[in-house]
Formats: C-alpha cells, sequence, structure tokens
C-alpha cells in the first residue's frame, strides 16, 4: 500500500465548551480493520502569527506570560482570528498593532500552517509585514501584558539556537521566513 | 518597566478529562490589576519528535491520517512519553523503532521546545538519531498506521518551502536541526 487511507467519521458529539476552545469527540471507523475508534478533537478560531521587520531589517518580538507554560516566553506577535475578519492578514496587522503599536507595509500570507494536527482542527497563518515602525500606542486586551523588543535576523536566530525562543509555532514561523529568504 | 512580572495562581480545578488531555481552570491574580482572571490550560504528558538520518543523510519521514486536521501529514515519527520513561531519548528511539522500524546510533537531545505555551502546560523534546537503518518490523498502536518515506535534507527543506511538511512542531525541529547544523 503506498497511500494512506481516510478515516470516515460516523458521528460526533460535544464534550465541553472552554472559551478558547471546544472539545469534540468523534467516532470514526479504522480502513485498516473496520473496528470503530474514538478520538477527542479541540476546536479552535485560526491563529495569526506575525513577522514584523522594520526598514532595517530588525524583527518585532514580544516578551509575555504565558498561562500554559507559566513562564515568560519571547515570541512574534499573533492572536486569534475574530468572526469579522476576512483574512489573516486583517488580523495579523491588528494584532501586530495592538500589542505593539507597530505599523508596516505591504501585509502579506507567508504560510499556512497546523499546530497540532494530532488534536486541534485550526490552522496558524504566517504573516509578514515589512517597513514596519511605530506609529501607534499599544491597545491590550484585559489581562495582557506584552514588552517589544527588536532584534537582528542574526539575533533571533541565535536565540532560536540558545533556546530563548522555544514557542514551536514561532519556530515553524522562522523556519518558513528563512526558506523564503533563502536563507537555507 | 523591564520585565514581565509572573502571574500568582490562587486556585485550580479539575474541567474534564479526554484521555490524551486534561482541562484545568486556573484563577490567577493580574500583577497589573490586582484583579482575578481564569485561564484553561491543558495538561498533557510531554511529547517527542525524531530527526532520524540514515547514513547517507536522507531523513525518515512518516505519513498518517491526522484526527486533528482530518488530513494525511508527512511529519517526523515521534510520540508521547509515558509514564515509565526515564527520559525523552529512550522514548524517542523507542518511537522511531515502533512507527518505522528504523533504529540508529548516538540518539540524544537536540532541543526542547514548547507546543503552545498560551494553553498547553507541555513540552517537545527533538531528538537526534543518526546511522539509522532498516532493522526491526513495525509495531503501530491499535488504530495507527503510518508509511515511511526517505528524503533527502534538501529535499526536507523543499517540502517544508512547499507547504508538504506543515506540522509547526515538525517545522520547528527542523529549524532547530538547521541551526544545529550551521546550515543557517
Amino acid at each position: 500500500m503506498d497511500a494512506v487511507p481516510p478515516w470516515q467519521t460516523v458521528r460526533s458529539a460535544r464534550r465541553g465548551d472552554f472559551r478558547i476552545f471546544r472539545v469534540r469527540q468523534d467516532f470514526k471507523i479504522s480502513p485498516q480493520t473496520g473496528r470503530e475508534h474514538d478520538f477527542f478533537v479541540l476546536e479552535c478560531p485560526d491563529w495569526v502569527n506575525v513577522i514584523a521587520l522594520t526598514p532595517d531589517r530588525r524583527m518585532v518580538l514580544v516578551e509575555q506570560w504565558r498561562h500554559g507554560s507559566e513562564t515568560v516566553e519571547l515570541e512574534i506577535p499573533g492572536g486569534v482570528m475574530d468572526a469579522e475578519d476576512e483574512d489573516p492578514v486583517q488580523t495579523g496587522v491588528r494584532e501586530l498593532r495592538e500589542e505593539t503599536g507597530y505599523e508596516g507595509e505591504e501585509a502579506r500570507l507567508l504560510a499556512s500552517i497546523l499546530p497540532n494536527p494530532a488534536m486541534i482542527h485550526n490552522r496558524c497563518h504566517v504573516v509578514l509585514v515589512e517597513n514596519c515602525a511605530l506609529r501607534h500606542a499599544t491597545a491590550f486586551d484585559e489581562g495582557e501584558f506584552l514588552l517589544t523588543r527588536l532584534y537582528s535576523i542574526e539575533e533571533v536566530r541565535r536565540l532560536a539556537r540558545e533556546g530563548r525562543i522555544r514557542n514551536a509555532m514561532v519556530l515553524a514561523a522562522l523556519y518558513r521566513f528563512a526558506l523564503a529568504e533563502n536563507l537555507l
């Protein structure tokens, strides 16, 4: 066999609503054995991460307290797509502005990746914005507090290599950026 | 202010057990406002991903149906740390063998990253194994079915650039590998 066959879902049930995600239980038939198995899946809106560059090619990073890991993490800006958002680029531009006050030009979609295809249904879009400058006051959500940091691309690479940037979605975005820039 | 202060958790409650993850609700005090907020967090065991290289520097990838995204994904092998596992390298060697039949030498920890520090508590460890060869039969878990694929490092990079490898934890592992190899 040289292809992986899909599983067919026979029924689904809601198992919980936890504000930033919902839990769904899917009952599916194995294409190998014909037997039924069940799987728990998280439903979330799509997420957006932003690679924002200044005219001198420094990257806009943010430091914030993360409530999953319970640590301060150094990351690129980002957020959750609203129901009203027409596309991920709009979300990325808004989140960059709200979290850092930076605004740029030629915002565009660099990649769409899967945060965790084993158990989450959504995607994470990576938006690239160039010629960014500090043009606005920040506008944090309730309970949000971020510090903005600027690093050269070489410094960002060193921070990733040394494990100071360690959010998988941020590292994946930096990898897609490096590939797009032909840095590797 | 040039540092991000931590939040103190005042109480926690279990909100659900879904086999591969549990949901916890943490009540915390904002260090900025002193007000209480609550956050939903997933508890999972740590995960392990494996970069396995053959003597001619091809990478061992796997294709499998993913129940979160409901798609076939091309990824590096990996799995969940068992309670009995002493360390992530042991998990990585076992998962590589069970999922692909490959076994190698000098297995070692390349990086430990955070799958999603905003909402998941765990880490994902990246294990590097060299001189891998097909030495065993595969031993899939119930409901598991994977196809093994070998690609050169240049082909893996192309697959990532073209969006055919799109699991964020896999892309993050490939980035850390590229950084360790001084490929960028």
